[in-house]
C-alpha cells in the first residue's frame, strides 16, 4: 500500500471513478439495448439536466426518487400476471390438504384443468384463489414458497424461468438511473411478498424499495418465537388511486421519474408530472408482437387506454417495443 | 488533475477514506456523549462483529438495518408525546372555524384552557383530537403546518424548539450505525406525515425511512391537479404488535439492531432477537431526574415494565440515561 505504484494505481482507480460520476449522464453505452430513437434521446436528456450542478433542474441526490410498475413494465405479464400461475400451482399442491375443493369453485374447475373455467367467475374467484394460497403461512414459510416455485417453474411460452422475462432495456435503464444518483422503486399492483424475495438479485432493487399490494398479518408468538401469519384479508391493494397514495405513505417524496405501462399506472404518472420542476413520466407500449405481443385498448390484462390518451396530450414519453427497444429480453 | 502532486493528494484522500471504512469500528470517539460503561462497549463490540469480513457473524451491508424507536428513544416524550401539544395548538388554531367545538367535548375544555379536563376523557378524546386536526387537509398542506408548528413552538420545561429535545448520544449512535453501513430507520407510534418533514435535517433519517401511525388517504384531482386528503380515519397504528408488521411491510427484511424504550417496542425487540446470527437490542431507560426525567414501570407515557424484565431475562442492552450517558442534550 505503501509504494508510489500502488498509489498511482490507486489514485488512476479513484480518477476513474471520479470521471465515471462526471460523465455517467453523457455515456450514451449505459443503454445498449435501447435504438437511438426519442424516448432514449428523452431519457438522456432528463437525466443530464437533473444530475447537472448549477442547472436550474438539478435535483439534489436525496430527492432522486424513480418509481417503476412492474408487471408488464419491467417484466412481461402475458398471457396473465405471473402471480396468478403461482396461484394455480399452489391450490393444485395444497389440494390434498383441502378435499372440499372437490365440490368448490373456483377450486373444482383449477382442480379438472379447466383454468377458463375457474377464472370465469372474475374477480371474486381470482381473489378466492389468492386468498387460499397467500394466507395461513408466515411470512418466512411464503417467501420459501415463492423461491420454490421460481425455482422450477416455466413460462408457457418461452420455457424460461419467470425470472428471465424481464425487459432488458428496462434492467439497463434502473442501473443507469442508479449510476446517476436515483433510489429505484417498484410500485406494482403485484404482492409485495410475491416480489420482494428475488427484486434484489433480478433488477438489484432490494426488498425496502418494492411497495405492492398486501395482504393483513397477525404477530404472534408461537412457543415463544415470534411470527408473522399471513391472514386471508387484504390490506391495501396497490393499484390506480393507491399508488400515490402508497408512493405517499412508503416513500414520503415524489417522484422525479415515473413508469408504467397500463392505466393502473395513470395516476402514479399523474402524480408525479404535478410536482414542482422538471419530471419525467414513461410509458411502455406493447407494440411487438414477434418479439413479445402486441396489445394496449382491448386488453384484459395491462390495459393501457385512458393512460395512452393522456401521455400523448401531455407529451409523456411512450415507448414503442417495436421500435425503440433493440432487444426486449436478456436472452434473445 | 495531471500532476504528480494533484495524484497524490488524491491518493491519500482516497487511502483515507479506506482508511475510515476500515477503521470506523474501532474509533472509539463515534460516541463522544457515551461514558465507557458497558451499553457503549456493546454497541462497539456489535459494530465490530457485523462488520469484519470473514467474521462468522458478519452481515453484508445490504442488511445492515437498524431501526429506532423515536419518543423517548430519539427525542424526549414528557411532559407527553410532542404530537399532543401540537394538536391542541391546532384546535385553538381551528377553532374560529368550528364554533360547534365551544359547546363539545373535549374540545370545550381545551379551548377554556383545561387541558387536563380535555384530556380526562381518555383515549377516545385524544382520539378525536387528532382527528379533528390531522384530516381535512391535503398532505401538502399538512407538512406546511408541522414545518410552521415546529418553527414556533417550544418545550414548556426547557423554552427550547422541540427539535432541540433529542438525544444526543442517539445522534451519534445513528451517525456511527450508519458510517458502519446501516441503514438507519424510524419505526414509532406517532405520526408518520408528523416526522417526516424533519427527520432528515434532524436526525439525518430521510423520509423513505421514517416509519409510523398513519391515517387514511384519498387521492383526488382538484382542477385537474392530484392531491392527497387526509381522511378523519385511522389507517395504521404503529404501536407494539404493529412494529414488526410494519418493519415487514416497509422494510421486508429482520433488523439486524433495535432499540426503544418502552413497553411499545418490545415486540420490535423480539421480532428482531429471533432472526438468525447476532442481533442488537437495545432500551433506553429514564433515570435521570436531573437532566431528563425518571420513569418506568408506572409512567402512562412510555411505560416501561414488560419489556424491561425481558430485556433482563435475555442480556438486551438497558442504557441507563443516568449512568452511561455524558451528555442528555445537544444544548447542554
Amino acid at each position: 500500500m505503501k509504494t508510489t505504484r500502488t498509489r498511482s494505481l490507486l489514485a488512476a482507480a479513484f480518477l476513474g471513478a471520479l470521471a465515471f460520476t462526471a460523465n455517467v449522464a453523457h455515456a450514451a453505452d449505459h443503454l445498449p439495448s435501447w435504438n437511438d430513437t426519442a424516448p432514449k434521446k428523452a431519457i438522456v436528456a432528463f437525466v443530464e439536466k437533473v444530475t447537472k450542478e448549477g442547472s436550474p433542474d438539478f435535483v439534489p441526490p436525496n430527492e432522486r426518487i424513480a418509481t417503476f410498475d412492474n408487471d408488464g413494465t419491467l417484466w412481461a405479464e402475458q398471457p396473465m400476471y405471473f402471480q396468478l400461475p403461482f396461484a394455480l400451482d399452489r391450490v393444485k399442491a395444497l389440494a390434498a390438504q383441502h378435499p372440499e375443493w372437490k365440490d368448490k369453485q373456483p377450486f373444482a374447475s383449477l382442480l379438472k384443468g379447466d383454468v377458463k373455467g375457474a377464472l370465469a367467475g372474475g374477480e371474486p374467484a381470482i381473489f378466492q384463489i389468492v386468498m387460499a394460497t397467500h394466507a395461513g403461512m408466515t411470512t418466512e414459510e411464503f417467501e420459501k414458497i415463492v423461491r420454490d416455485w421460481l425455482a422450477t417453474a416455466k413460462h408457457p411460452k418461452t420455457g424460461r424461468p419467470y425470472t428471465d422475462m424481464i425487459y432488458q432495456p428496462m434492467v439497463e435503464l434502473l442501473r443507469y438511473l442508479r449510476a446517476a444518483g436515483f433510489k429505484t422503486y417498484i410500485v406494482s399492483g403485484g404482492g409485495i411478498e410475491f416480489m420482494r424475495p428475488w427484486s434484489e438479485k433480478v433488477y438489484g432493487i432490494p426488498p425496502e424499495q418494492v411497495i405492492g399490494s398486501s395482504g393483513k398479518l397477525k404477530f404472534e408468538l408461537r412457543d415463544g418465537k415470534p411470527v408473522l401469519v399471513k391472514l386471508p384479508e387484504v390490506d391495501f391493494i396497490d393499484d390506480k388511486e393507491g399508488k400515490p397514495v402508497a408512493i405517499n405513505k412508503f416513500i414520503g417524496r415524489r417522484p422525479t421519474l415515473a413508469f408504467g405501462n397500463s392505466d393502473g399506472d395513470l395516476q402514479m404518472l399523474q402524480w408525479t408530472a404535478a410536482g414542482n420542476g422538471v419530471r419525467f413520466m414513461g410509458l411502455v407500449h406493447h407494440t411487438d408482437a414477434d418479439r413479445e405481443r402486441a396489445y394496449d385498448r382491448d386488453s384484459s390484462i395491462g390495459r393501457l387506454n385512458k393512460a395512452l390518451d393522456e401521455a400523448k396530450a401531455k407529451n409523456w414519453t411512450v415507448v414503442d417495443m417495436k421500435k425503440d427497444w433493440k432487444r426486449v429480453f436478456g436472452f434473445e
